[in-house]
């Protein structure tokens, strides 16, 4: 059934959607099509695992899986306003295509949920494993490589939005390939560890039971077929615990997407025009103002983020799911590929955006000469401490004050101070360089960022190679 | 641009989108093609306004009228990919279909958010006004019904999943239809107070006040003509108040849904069932259990809620928006229409099953039996209390407990006990009889129910009438 | 029972609760013994009007009066341990306190949550038009007094962080003075709009009706006595809209101030500089770098915005409640004043900000001057639109390239083209000069201002006069 | 400071901190007391770890070590009005204990967040480890001895509030002990997952660098003094990934404990009684209604849920702090330590109740018997089916309508069928027994139920014997 996207509701299917290229890769994990796909194959696996039971013949298998090929989304929801049950209607649209010997074993022992709830785990992994791993990898190597250009480049650090001390934007930018990464591990843990199940209505195997005295060792060969581990415990459903955790690591990945497009909607600002996105030469920035250059992209990973963050919500409520389950999960669960949809559209974004960004270090080093010279406040109060002054950082406190007042720079003030003379006498040629440049006092900023591009870049290795196989 | 719906990421642009009828309904409003609409509606009264104050000719209105028409979203999309500024690019698809004289007037003075905040006013206002308060209104008539009809059902009413002290069904529905009605008031209330704007990109209407010099009163112009308000104070945009209100509405509208939804669930329990979904002579209650008969739809309404109503939390979100404002409201403001996608189909769904719900009444009277004889222990109490006994709650949360130990009925205990006697010597005849015929003890269940409905027949006359006109 | 307050776990009960001055007036509103307190005065609300209808004599009234005077919160949870329910321990103190002859009437024909819900609609009615009312017109009138005085004060706007169009920062002002006035109005709605109810344990009036046959008459006299309406309807309980409705208030409030103090944040970064916090002369602004000056009184108050404008989703939660009540409203309900006592914090806090806000007039002005040359670009396409540019948007977006490229003042290639000189040529004297002189392109800033702050201040009188009262 | 409890704002510090008991525990890890003694402990280790690099002598270990038993919260409070830093004041506080020789030495390169973010990591961290741990270990133990009580306890299974497939209660148990104990290793993970950090203002060890070249391995003994890891990068804190992952997994615990209230709760219903909550002698279930015996401890445990399950929320923001950090995130953070009391309260709550849980197996037995005859569906189905029957749901779904219509037993409709009975005819002994029986027909369960109460037996030995130690 063919639409116009711009009748859909969702800015998923309609202004989202218009990167063709993005879509269809995100279509084949989320969409109902997709859903449908996964049954499919969780049916096949069944019948496989009856057939190794020798409950049926090979025949039932091979027919069965030459007819899942066949299957069709409308077919299915044309019988299903007739069911009123969705995998029910899978089932009949599937036995329509067999022989009278298969139909029996199709979905035989079964449970729906038995289907729906291994079929999400499974689809939800193999997106992770295929096509989210893959996604953010591809940031990964651009924001690596950016640390990595940068990571001289010297910086004014800010805390509280005002200057603190001087790092370098390659050690920024590797603070947030190692969070990214951080994050990527746990979203694979995550999606490993979503489960299935094939232990039927009430999760005692009930049916199942009727044929196999180890009917708990019957799950485990179906849910080996399709590469998942079975739900040690199971009522009707898997309990909700695994996808809450799968929903989490999507959104807490999100949170590091919105903080890093948060910093370079700051640095991109007019005062401080550190970054900036690649503007396009026909590119408006504004209906009304023809010379605004505004940071739209990061601006629209942060919205995004405020869509979607708030809907772990939903998980955690559907935790809760009486007795042997209610329904209540079952159409909150269809929205989570939206979730994972957010944010690939924004992994997608960022990608294409870090590759043009835009790095001023002339501008950045302009910012740092603002106040390089307030800078060694802290350098002053330690090195005093640690050569003994009883009460150096009320001492510098006050220094800052008597700058700002009389218009000197603190570093004069402190030469000129013999008070301060005695303490200073004993640095070392290391420390009095660093006190008194406030460029070289970036502490180890550029050796930790290269360990950590050269580390992340051995860690993902593994992924990389997952994804050629 | 066409695409099949199964290949949509939202439940909302397939599953859920496959009833037709409703869908198209919702897609007026609620699509990117709606937006478009809008948005063409706004930059018309824009141009009216332009004429009244003869900045422009009214050849140019009816250029810009016939001109509105013809615009496709296809084509606004396409133009946007060179201008990456979707009100731009609309601005150019109009202006490609005018002469050049009427070209410079089009969006004259305006900046986009002039646009697209009041687009989305009056659409959403639209929407109250002719879809959702006509929904809602529909669903209202049948609990209204049903509350007639059911005013003398008795029912036990439940405090704590308890049976606790008697109730009729109609009562039951009688406060979910006034407090299903007093959030129609709220809602409607709040998409009535929803606010335009026209005072440019920092909200000083310094473009405007080029031509005029009471910007502010130009801007009252063009609001006026498209029925909406202008916001006391904005900036490049419309402050958020207003919209985080009427997401609160539509979410505190689903609240009663859900509530509602959650007790016919429990009432529909194997082992009180006292209401019914109406069940279709093919449907199947569970893939495996053929006997199943599942509150599917009440399920459904609940599952439904937990997914749109934590999305509140992006809106308090969009309140914040840095000076005269930042984009990150951008995409997050366009997932409102889900919000109320989502709502209406609850309303839709609950309708449906409202018109065949199935009470039943001897199911009620039967749970009632269960404990009719302990229910008279809250008018026993009173009444002693009101003779003067001095510990009356005590006493009898006692003899409670003596007559299931004895096994005997606490009205017996009762009349056997002549301490007792003395004090209910002075009951009069009505109070006699609400306290030894517990199905007497409804208090003012039916006259209340009748008031009720009476009173808000009554009151939904007005929406009614606007919706025919 | 007394406990050192720093073992509190609650910031709110330790950290935040040590400004003795404000801890007090929360606290008489918003801790236990206001509870209990509040309680206390529903019931002899209803003991007074059981007098009016003659069930007992003045002599109960007067001494359920003064027993209520007496009744300590240690007392009633000493007698919870043996009833393990609060409200009936609350009923027998009282009871303790009276003679015999009136001990029968206290409480007579409620349940506990007549009582329950009464008392907190009433303590939080009480506590918006006392105390929130109050502060929230303190914070007002600091400003209203700023927005006046910087009426003129030049300063750039910014949209997404850039340089957009020149406003005043009394037109900022302005702004979150309408904003936080308008939610004021919201606020006291909402709580005018709390309910009470006396109608007994399902709703229906069950226990009432045994003495009155009208016993929604006898509702309205106990909460007319109290100064509230009853709910329309109700369960057990009142509805839980009422209640949401007055949290979401609440928090729409404190978006309010959380927008506002991330504008001053931002407006504080060093590069800026345009507003500071106050510092006090032995202030330090962070433990090791002697110099700063943080916004920490801003960074706060986002912070506690990001603590309890999540809480809504509780309430929305509590609008579910099985039947005629289930008990799962009643811890978390207890938790509302927690969110009014941060929202009264940040008020109280940006009160005492806002009093010793130092605007940099100088500096706002020096960073308008940074960009002074490109804003003309809006009014200029705008005036040659107006006059007939068939392109004029494109046209200047190209000006304003070629201005960066060549390094010349946009004004000065103005000047110097003959195409635009004849769409120039039509300008009357008030836009010439609007168009060059940027410092005048401020629109209508200055007059908005004012009429804003002599309308807030004309509409608040109602508030101040009722609490002269 | 003293306080009367009952002047507290937070339910934690009046109404659920009278268990005097427990709240002595919350408080040692939870309290403003904690927060300093732990901040002292960190302090401590940097001076150990400074003089282990030869910076100070032992002699200044030990002043400090002295120093800081002494510290108390009031004084540093009071050092806070003056210096308006919360740690510059507790560093005075412990400097003005020791000589001038060691005054230099303490907090010497760190900054504040240094200590604040190390603190919290290792307060959670052993609040985990010691207190949450061992409370949840105590309510598993409770369950696991219902488990394996009712291992055999015959209980209809229950979709959709249904009659489904039998099962066994201890089965239901066995799930819910499962669940429990799978999320306590996530919290006991994510509590070791905690990180410090000694880095500095800006997270490159500005400072630190002045003094070691490997001033990251200088953190690292730091923070091994400790027990904890450093963070492998940081800004001014500690990335916000671990504390919302820790956040995270005490709510999904929380879910558990909510799902399991909200099923006993449900089991208590009066048609149901199948679960009891232990009634004490005196205990009022309602003010006015003596009788009632009210679930109060779960309806408080799903009321708790909803109040503290939103505020990941808040942590989730907490995740974006703009550049090496704002403070936006520093009184947010202030409030975790509510959501972990919450937690510990329900935990405790629902050991007492479990303690004293009373299932009744013969109103267990007797709701099985309404409907034991409609139970054979789901395995006659399934037998038919796998003994080759074409259209076996089908079949049976209308036998059940059938069954219905004529008030027969399935049973003996399939007894009496021709049709059938060629398929009925291959079953073995086993299989025809559980068709016939439906009280066998409970699948797995009792074996089950074992396995997994032993399988956790073994597994929690591990957290016994870390408690132990």
């Amino acid at each position: 059934m063919k639409r116009d996207v711009f009748k859909n509701i969702s800015p998923l299917d309609h202004r989202y959607s218009l990167r063709k290229d993005n879509f269809a890769d995100y279509s084949e994990y989320f969409s109902e099509e997709a859903v449908i796909k996964y049954q499919c194959q969780v049916e096949l696996a069944l019948v496989k695992a009856l057939e190794q039971r020798c409950l049926c013949s090979q025949k039932v298998v091979d027919e069965v899986e030459a007819a899942i090929q066949e299957v069709e989304v409308g077919e299915v929801y044309q019988e299903e306003k007739k069911t009123k049950h969705n995998i029910r209607a899978l089932v009949n649209c599937i036995r329509n295509k067999v022989s009278d010997e298969a139909k029996p074993f199709i979905h035989l022992s079964a449970t729906s949920y038995d289907i729906v709830d291994t079929a999400n785990s499974l689809r939800y992994k193999e997106a992770t494993e295929k096509l989210l791993t893959s996604k953010i990898i591809n940031l990964l190597d651009e924001w690596l490589r950016i640390a990595e250009e940068e990571k001289e480049t010297l910086q004014m650090g800010r805390t509280h939005g005002q200057h603190a001390e001087p790092i370098t934007f390659g050690f920024v930018m590797a603070n947030y390939c190692h969070r990214l990464k951080e994050r990527l591990d746990r979203l694979y843990e995550s999606a490993q560890n979503l489960k299935g199940k094939m232990s039927g209505a009430v999760g005692a195997y009930n049916a199942s039971n009727l044929f196999f005295t180890e009917p708990d060792e019957f799950e485990k060969d179906v849910l080996t077929e399709l590469g998942l581990e079975a739900a040690p415990v199971s009522s009707q459903i898997v309990p909700g615990e695994y996808m809450v955790d799968f929903v989490h690591s999507l959104i807490s990945i999100y949170g590091v997407l919105a903080d890093f497009s948060d910093d370079m909607r700051h640095l991109q600002r007019t005062e401080i025009g550190e970054v900036g996105e690649y503007f396009e030469k026909d590119q408006v920035g504004s209906s009304t103002m023809p010379h605004k250059r505004n940071p739209i992209n990061y601006e629209n990973v942060k919205s995004m983020w405020k869509e979607f963050m708030p809907r772990i919500i939903t998980y955690y409520q559907d935790q809760l799911s009486e007795h042997q389950r209610d329904l209540t999960n079952s159409a909150s669960g269809r929205f989570i590929p939206e979730i994972a949809t957010g944010l690939l559209l924004s992994v997608d974004r960022l990608k294409r955006v870090s590759e043009k960004m835009q790095v001023d270090q002339k501008e950045m080093f302009a910012n740092f000469n603002q106040t390089r010279e307030t800078v060694i406040a802290e350098p002053l109060y330690i090195v005093l401490a640690a050569a003994g002054h009883p009460d150096a950082h009320e001492k510098v406190r006050k220094l800052t004050l008597q700058a700002e007042e009389e218009g000197k720079k603190l570093k004069r003030i402190v030469k000129e101070s013999d008070e301060l003379e005695t303490y200073l006498n004993d640095l070392d040629d290391r420390q009095r360089k660093m006190l008194f440049n406030p460029e070289l006092y970036t502490g180890i900023a550029k050796r930790k960022t290269e360990e950590i591009v050269d580390d992340i870049r051995k860690n993902i290795r593994r992924y990389k190679n997952a994804l050629e196989n």
